[in-house]
């Protein structure tokens, strides 16, 4: 069988990093070529090999030498929420004490108040330009969760919000459920009443609705513990939907273990985490997320085991973790050079980081995040002479033109 | 006295954060308007006490309660280089030896080479996406070193580039001449040829063709000697040229007080400055220049002495140290939420290290970077709810018009 192509659009004189399973680093391939049919990779490999294709249909993009890459995944954000932390940000450099600060309505029942105080439309228009600036570094795929509502009618808000997100911006949003985020005022000291409102009457109505794809839980000494984030798993595993979850962050509670038992898709933060939680998470197949900017804004100091998730062969995800709280950073670009310069992440694995393993980390792994046959067509098209660079300066944004689904949407 | 004001432009329904000198915090003056009149700033205070005007000449802009800041200074940069260092970068991350990362042209040598290859219009091309990125973050005054060069030929080319930039975007742009920043190969192990060079040649070169205000010295053990800094400002005087200086970074060697018994402008990073140094630069009005991008990412420990800068009353400014080795960082707004972050400043702190102090980094401390009357009308209006804001959070760039010499740039 030897028939002409029906290609639709056609990338020649592009370098490849595609990032593809089973490849070493990059999956480099220079002077490529790329074809994309039906908003589908259907070829791609060495320009000398582009096989016959039919001129009179397909449009030619001519990379001039440039890079492509998957379309970047930022597979960790809470990006809609009400109001900023600004004033607490200050009132802390201002040497304010922790009483001070929530005397004046600071941590997150600032943001709880102000989400539940914010309309859906007020929260689309403050979401929109943090869902601007990430789409404009290239992102073509993001996670949103819920978890500043913290009772029913506002967490179904919020996953409503993130929905309408994705209708106005050119943009995959998977959306999670997080209403085990934190203990709200009114369940002050009723922890467990709260989960149970989590578990048999938000998590029955957010699948109800199909609001959500996923679930997660901040399980920590400040959070929720390990009984209540297995209450929760089981909440959802009843309901189908996938799990993911805040874990080892600032302790090792195992819930990350616990996690691996339910076939979690990825256990987030992780810097606590000890070689029992890695093996378990290998073998189950989860995603490790790392989440750089929070490292940074929190100042912690105690790194996630990097070299036991390479041991053990655990995929890697980075993520903005953007927050008003802990990550008020929104741009995956810098993530890439935090993950190298705090984590020692090298450039290849960064950016393995923010495409296949973002994308494994939410269940898309089989889809996006790869330069393959049969991916989606999520592209960017870097004007850089060598991925490092991607990973390597901040601030001047390479990205010339970005297609979702075979699509140029920059 | 009661005549009609002339002015060319109204800023209405705004407020400011003046950074002015001896008010404390941004200065900050709610519910204002401002007045530029000739390029300069010739009125500003509560709307309510708004002197008449005549209403048929002024441009009104209605900032909608938005802020207004003095546009932002970088006074430390080295924006223009040839190529980058991607690739060392990576190797480093890769477990690469310094030996095998040398032997593959690292380090400040490949910018050398790379810069002296370059032409001058190749030199611009690539510094231009630089500064237009800093520009669009509000900068309106920054300083551009030369110092990959390391030839009399190559550090004019460098300066004629710098004054080129200025040019081409309205921004005004200082340059440092920065001879003594590194030994070039051919100089090796004779460095105080190289220093007569300097002193002999290229500063009575730079200071005929009026190609810079200043003269910088890297100062360090792996940098030059005391002797040799000295050596330098001799030399810089004798031509009526600024002095600053790269001091105290990874030792204390004095340059510090040494460029205080200079009257210098300023000494830059100044990690391991101790009281002594300090009390010399409050004596003679020296500006510290803070630079949390390098510190980022040299992974350094040791912080600057901020209490003691802040004790004697030191001004502090911020700046992005952009260069392709230690911070190829290229973001002004990131560094406000570094200093804060790495360094602690408050956001106030930070906002005047960007504009006040920056400006007086810059000797410019009498014309720019201040709201205040007589002051160039270099102003930038963001669309924030409290200044702090601007340090906070960053991503989403909230800068929305931005003026300089009382002209609409952005
Ligand atoms: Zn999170
Ligand atoms: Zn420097």
């Amino acid at each position: 069988m030897n028939h002409t192509q029906q290609w639709q659009s056609l990338f020649i004189n592009v370098n490849l990093a595609t990032m593809a399973e089973g490849l070493s680093g990059y999956g480099t391939i220079e002077n490529a070529a790329l074809a994309i049919a039906d908003g589908k990779i259907a070829w791609l490999g060495k320009i000398n090999d582009l096989p016959s294709y039919d001129k009179s249909v397909v449009q030619i993009i001519d990379g001039e030498g440039q890079w492509l890459t998957p379309g970047l995944v930022d597979c960790h954000t809470h990006l809609v929420y009400g109001g900023n932390r600004a004033n607490e940000f200050e009132m802390r450099l201002q040497g304010k004490s922790y009483q001070e600060i929530a005397n004046a309505g600071g941590g997150i029942v600032s943001t709880v108040t102000a989400t539940r105080a914010a309309s859906e439309q007020e929260l689309l228009d403050s979401a929109l330009p943090r869902l601007q600036s990430l789409h404009q570094q290239g992102v073509t795929t993001l996670e949103i969760k819920s978890g500043y509502g913290l009772d029913t009618i506002n967490e179904i808000k919020m996953l409503k919000v993130a929905g309408q997100l994705a209708e106005i911006l050119p943009i995959t949003v998977k959306r999670t459920f997080l209403g085990a985020h934190a203990l709200p005022l009114e369940y002050k000291d009723n922890s467990s009443a709260y989960i149970d409102l989590v578990c048999e009457e938000m998590i029955p109505e957010v699948a109800k609705q199909k609001l959500a794809d996923a679930i997660d839980v901040f399980c920590e000494s400040i959070g929720f513990d390990l009984a209540q984030t297995e209450q929760v798993f089981k909440a959802a595993h009843k309901h189908n939907l996938s799990i993911k979850v805040h874990a080892e962050q600032l302790s090792n509670l195992g819930a990350t273990e616990l996690a691996a038992s339910y076939n979690a898709l990825s256990s987030d933060h992780i810097e606590f985490l000890d070689e029992t939680g890695i093996k378990a998470m290998a073998a189950s197949g989860m995603t490790a997320v790392l989440l750089p900017g929070a490292f940074y804004f929190l100042r912690e100091t105690k790194l996630p085991p990097i070299e036991l998730l390479r041991k053990y062969n655990v995929p890697m995800a980075i993520a903005t973790d953007a927050n008003p709280g802990t990550s008020p950073i929104h741009s995956l670009q810098l993530m890439l050079n935090m993950a190298c310069t705090f984590f020692r992440l090298t450039p290849a694995e960064a950016l393995a980081g923010v495409t296949r393993n973002g994308a494994k980390a939410l269940g898309l792994g089989d889809i996006k995040g790869q330069l393959a046959v049969g991916f989606d067509a999520d592209i960017a098209l870097w004007n850089i002479s060598q991925p490092a660079e991607l990973c390597y300066q901040f601030g001047v944004n390479p990205l010339r033109q970005l297609f979702r689904s075979g699509k140029q949407v920059i």
